[in-house]
């Protein structure tokens, strides 16, 4: 918000909601990445400010998941019947980049799935169609921020790995890092079987 | 209107109509939020000079509403049956930001409803797919311009508490705060039971 | 037209066609809006040079109209079956604002109900959603140009009454203004019962 | 074409083509008007280099064909079962304006009824949505043009009579001139009742 | 190619692909217009880096050919079940104008009856709905460049034959013209009777 | 990714993937152009920041593999049911030109019939409608980056074959090359008859 630009990670128990890593002139930041379906005809909207890679993003995001729908136990038919709108508070910023692509993949799956997004772990790194995450940038302000917003687990592409040994110690202390080269293995760790409360049939 | 810039709180029978608060560079304003209801396909219409940011307001505030339809007791049909138009007079002045995203969600909710406005109400926050309300900015002269416009009773996020803590008493005397978190208590505290007189049938 | 900017009021018997008033840098002019429909499928075309704002009241005066079309005696069917196109001449000049609002409902409730406007009559005035007439710019140019051009009765805000009061008592000698509040005070006065001669039947 | 600015009337058996009057930095000039139907849903394309309010002019001609069909003579369906193209040659010149109105309107009507235009006609004037004819400028310029392409006779708005009457007698020898209120009128004067050589049934 | 602007004239079985003569910047060049059908629903396609003015010749070409089909001895059907591609290499160059008209509705009528293109052939020439071909500008450049690519012979605009008499003789010793008004001429230069080998059924 | 410009060949068993070459202003750079299907109803979606001609190049590969369809063994219907989104890592980096069209064809022949792509292989390469190959610019950079990331095989362009022979012989080393000049002859090289792992059944 206006004055004040260092958000907080929220226990969250809407699906669709996933703690993503900013990188901004002024420091690092969480955000979050919301999606919502609502019954529809398969329209894709995307608010929040965001510049045309970072839209890209999502629509990779939704077309991998269309890709491997069976795989990850998504009904064909809910992309036919549903709306998907995806966006990214707080509108006032601009917001660009591909390095929301996998939080973006996880909240979609979250929304599809209605499955719970586990807690206190924030993401970030780009999308491929062909299932890698790759490496992104502002690592180091991107975890400070992280720690700072009561985050405990991260999850980066494994060509980041480098970036986090560069961290003095102290300022990653408490942290648990996940390295991943798969789109695959990220939902794997971010993702909980179990549903969220109230989950919609879709 | 032209060479008079500060608007008066008007009783209004007629649904849709909810009062925002605007921050300008000449001083706060209050302004009014018009949603209407035409028989069409679910077009949604959206003027009054806007920028894309508040644009995108309006779009999430429908597609939280749609995601939300049961809890909010609005038949789906009405969706799909109805084209939705936004206004926000006055159309020579250009505005934009997000912190007229609860006012829109009244609105709207009160438009698909038909239930009543809470009168001598106003309201300025930015809203969320997960359901927040968020800070926004030019709280003190938002404040100055609602109580000189003959507002009685404010709504906002409570992340903003601390800008209104921070107003001298004497300015804010008479003037009664609800502090939200979440955009289902904005509608609990806008929006009467009672429908607006001759309310239609959706 | 070309080196000849001050339009005279032209006795009309053609539906849909209004007299309103523009304020331009060299002065005051009177202008027509013109509307006209075509079987269709309710599509609406706006030409006429217009800015977007000019186009905003075009798309309000029309969904106003559609959600009080019980009121109006209007068949929801004529929306559906008619394209609307709306066009303001000189082509050659831009024109923008909101000021035209009052003139383009008049102009199109003409069109949908085939009645006749009241001779020698002007009008200026921005619209809303909530049915209130706003206060536009320019009057004392505006009415002048009227004068100039033959027209005997003026339909303004009851918010720009404070403007005529202004001008000497000379200068308007002869006219009769109309101050409202209400949109729908506009059409009692502007349009008569009686439709115009060879009335299309909708 | 390059090199040459100066066209020359082209007696022509083809429906559509109609020659209208140009006013360019280099002076005055013949253009024609050329449009073709093709079996279609009735979409409208246009071609030439057009800018916005000469594109205009061809979407208020087209309405107001469609609005005086039966005036016209046109069967309503052939708007639905063709598609419409309007193009002006040359292409490597952008053109911009309403005075091609009058020249569009009389080619589309001669397009939908297969109709001759009369030959070494010429015209200049702005249409409107009232069917009046509006005054344009550059005449001088056109009319010497006109006459050195071989051009006998030219529609001109009643507006633009003092225009002419400002040419000297001398310039002017030879030329018929026809000044008309009313886009009807025009149609009267422009088409003959004989169809065109192998004229297509609609 | 880059490094390597000068083409050769490529004898070529494929259908809808036809030489074209560019003026650059840089001395004329030839280029190849190319055409493809696909099954589909009557879209059309263009590629090839190309000004609006290059698209408008495009759907030119199209329009006229489909109001003429019949002469062309084309089905209309064609035009409703298959998409039509247009492209001109090379991509990396923006190319615009009007004077790859003729190449275009040469390469189009190709595609659409699978008749062979002559050989050595190229030209140059804007088209319009009427049927008539234009002149276009730096023929001389253009003559060069199409007798250094192994051109035998060339259509122009009668209105062009000037400007091919003020080039020295020697220059063009071995060239063929064919000088042309109508664009139905252009098609009985530039198309064989006989299809390609292996043409398709449409 | 950010900091680290330089990639490595990614042995790869997903179907669509495709290594291309790129130039750069800091030097060349291998890329992959990874394609992908779902049910759909037969649109394409293009991401990876790129400019008009390389999304064009992606349209052009499309049209043509519908153009040959029979012959590269593609059932019509699979362009009917299924959207094609093709997507070039990484997004943050703009991209533009016509040399990644062979890469694209390849990706999305492999994608269309689950053919798998040769190992080791990279291509840089313009292509037409009618099936040629075209030269493309950078080719030393490219190739010196493509021996840097592991690449073993290389097709280009026949006429991009002098660009090679000016290399020093000791930095090509160890890489063979496909000199080309029909497209068809590219897919003959770079897809191997062996379909992917677990190939979808289209
Ligand atoms: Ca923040
Ligand atoms: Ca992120
Ligand atoms: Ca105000
Ligand atoms: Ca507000
Ligand atoms: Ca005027
Ligand atoms: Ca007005
Ligand atoms: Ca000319
Ligand atoms: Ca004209
Ligand atoms: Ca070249
Ligand atoms: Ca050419
Ligand atoms: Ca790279
Ligand atoms: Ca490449």
């Amino acid at each position: 918000g206006p004055g004040r630009n260092k958000d907080k990670y929220e226990t969250n128990e809407v699906p669709g909601v996933v703690t993503g890593l900013a990188w901004t002139r002024v420091g690092g930041d969480i955000l979050f990445i919301e999606s919502i379906l609502s019954k529809g005809k398969g329209n894709l909207t995307i608010t929040g400010n965001l510049g045309n890679v970072m839209k890209e993003s999502a629509r990779i995001a939704l077309e991998y998941i269309k890709a491997h729908a069976d795989e990850l136990q998504i009904k064909y038919e809910v992309f036919d019947n549903y709306n998907l709108h995806i966006h990214v508070p707080e509108g006032a910023t601009p917001k660009d980049g591909p390095s929301a692509g996998i939080t973006m993949l996880t909240s979609l799956v979250s929304s599809f799935t209605q499955r719970k997004v586990k807690a206190n772990l924030a993401m970030t790194g780009e999308i491929t169609l062909r299932g890698k995450v790759l490496a992104v940038g502002g690592i180091k302000e991107k975890i400070l921020a992280a720690k700072r917003a009561g985050i405990k687990e991260i999850i980066l592409s494994e060509e980041n790995r480098k970036d986090i040994e560069e961290i003095k110690a102290e300022y990653i202390k408490g942290l648990k890092f996940h390295y991943v080269t798969e789109m695959m293995d990220v939902l794997k760790i971010a993702l909980l079987k179990q549903k969220v409360k109230g989950a919609r049939v879709l």
